[in-house]
């Protein structure tokens, strides 16, 4: 059997999260929280659940949960949708990417991504019959590299794909980063994915620049998020797109010959527990302290620490540690330290190997502490 | 912005549910049961979210549910699938056939589909570079019409979409037709992709005549069920796919980039349920209780009856009621007699009209009660 994509394999996390249940090693590739959500949320969907909300929802997701949403974004962002036309519930971040890449990519189409960026964009371009032209962010710093952005953008560009809270970097785009995305396309007909997942975790007194605070991106473009990443239950798989209407209308098309729609008593839990938003703005602090807490242990060892501003990932410099590739690196950390964590280079389409691996600290204190106890030892 | 999906509008479901509520229509149109799952399933999955079942399962799903999912079609169909490698669970059958469709349909492909078909299938085609060939089932009894499959079979023919119990017309395949396309493939290469939803619903002492009886069916075939139709819960959207390895190799390569995976403690409450096999081995029995219900009732009008082997639909010829198109009666019925139907012109690509329309009977007695009194009108 020829196979479609011949580049893929099995994606890292799914690696590094079984190498390290094998070895009992401390998980901190694979981005997940090991502590669990608040139990109001589990009441919520149990509720909503023997109350015999267990039936096809609308296509484009509850009522409810899409007005919540639309309520959220125009309180932290100051963008009103529409949460008929323009909010849809999708099953997770993942899942609404490639849906829109389904609606709007046709083949020979472009997609520019800045490397080095998520592992399913490129395989969905890629799907859809359009061609990913990868832009490297600046090597080192992360930022994006206005210069070589507008130098890939042609005819053929549909879409270009941004991602911050910036996973695996750690990086936050600034508002000036923003504009400077707005005035770039300003001429262009091209289309905006953005994937904000890390929304709620932003650091140090920033704000996410959320597209959905410059009117010139929002009106192009696909704002993707993640109940799962917010609230803690990455195995809900629940996620939402915000677009305006014309692209809503090409996304749901697709939406609805893929997943159709998501599981209803998730959606009515989650939109009665976003009538409160202490959890979401409160996320901020609770992750800050966590990431302070790990990158104190990382500062005793010779692991060099690059910033986090936001995200839950942490990514260190390993020169000073081994000379061995950024893949042999965490395949060793994992079986002969305990700790597991993932390859910067597993984000690039050429492999670039620059000794820089990422940790999730999405994680319990103690497990922190442990695996701090043991990185000790290099 | 031009469209990628020209002959794509709201789904017929969406559209008939929209009105039916609108008018306070009882809705026998879009196929969803009107009563509520068994509490002990909704306590499985309350139990696994409270113990903290809230991240990520594996991608291919939590083994339990593969393992329950191998046994039962062992069990049922004497075929040993391997639950590592050739069970993939699924957010829902929907999902899992346009990721079938995806991972192995290449541009300039054919898959021969057979009209009348669910409305997902041609444009899960069209995404994926494809060309669907609609091969009509024998007009008036739906059987499949071996001459024109295999007249339809060329070198560029990738795959055939079967669908048995087949949505809408509610005919199942024989044992006697499965092996005629086993035979007929047999010196080809093209793949199955058999949609086998309702195959707890089949009537009259029958048995469901998986692919997975058929060794040289089997063998090229990606397998799709759906455990929301089965356990009374449409609304969950969970499914799975079984396949040889090689198959399922591929599958999971776009299964990981669309949803990545499914919802955990879903996955967990339906292992723990499916221990006792005792719910689906009831079912055909339940639905056809209602089925001969609804059918005795249906026969005191002047609509006329056609075959109901299995699925939980009905169709009826509503050439002595009205002159309407399928369509318009449809919505006249809905609106004027309040109760909703599927035209089946909807199921056809060039919307061949023959007096047909669908019924779902997956509905408490009162409600199927309360439809008749109103269809006595007729
Ligand atoms: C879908 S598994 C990967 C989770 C994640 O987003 C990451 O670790 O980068
Ligand atoms: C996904 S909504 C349609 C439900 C269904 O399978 C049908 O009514 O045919």
């Amino acid at each position: 059997l020829e196979t479609k994509l011949p580049a893929v394999g099995t994606t890292i996390f799914t690696v590094m999260s079984a190498l390290a249940a094998e070895k009992g090693a401390v998980n901190l590739g694979q981005g997940f929280p090991d502590f669990d959500c608040d139990p109001r949320l589990v009441q919520a969907v149990a509720g909503a659940m023997s109350q015999g909300l267990n039936q096809y929802p609308p296509m484009a997701g509850v009522p409810q949960l899409r007005a919540a949403v639309a309520a959220k974004i125009e309180t932290m962002y100051g963008r009103a949708y529409d949460a008929a036309n323009e909010i849809t519930i999708t099953a997770g971040a993942t899942q609404a990417i490639i849906t829109a890449i389904l609606a709007v990519v046709r083949p020979g189409d472009e997609v520019i991504v800045l490397d080095p960026c998520y592992d399913s964009y490129v395989p969905n371009i890629d799907l859809a019959g359009g061609k990913a032209v990868r832009v490297p962010l600046v090597p080192g710093s992360f930022r994006p590299d206005f210069g070589k952005i507008a130098a890939a953008i042609n005819s053929r560009t549909r879409a270009i794909i941004v991602n911050s809270p910036h996973n695996p970097s750690a990086t936050v785009w600034t508002d000036a980063e923003m504009r400077q995305l707005q005035e770039l396309l300003a001429p262009t007909d091209v289309l905006v994915i953005s994937d904000e997942v890390y929304e709620h975790m932003v650091f140090d007194g920033q704000a996410h620049q959320s597209v959905a605070r410059f009117p010139g991106l929002a009106a192009r473009a696909f704002i993707v998020s993640s109940f799962g990443k917010t609230y803690h239950v990455t195995g809900w798989k629940v996620g939402y797109v915000a677009a305006p209407a014309p692209l809503t209308a090409e996304f749901r098309k697709v939406h609805q010959f893929n997943v159709f729609t998501v599981n209803t008593p998730v959606q009515h839990g989650l939109a009665a527990y976003m009538a409160d938003p202490r959890p979401y703005l409160e996320l901020p602090a609770f992750y800050q302290r966590k990431r302070d807490l790990f990158r104190a242990g990382l500062a005793r060892t010779r692991l060099r620490l690059l910033p986090s501003e936001g995200s839950y990932f942490q990514c260190v410099d390993i020169s000073d540690v081994s000379d061995l590739s950024e893949a042999d690196f965490c395949e060793w950390v994992t079986r002969e330290i305990g700790v597991a964590a993932i390859p910067l280079s597993a984000f690039y389409g050429d492999g670039f190997d620059q000794r820089v691996v990422r940790f999730c600290f999405a994680k319990k204190d103690e497990t922190l502490n442990e695996a701090l106890g043991r990185l000790a030892k290099l």
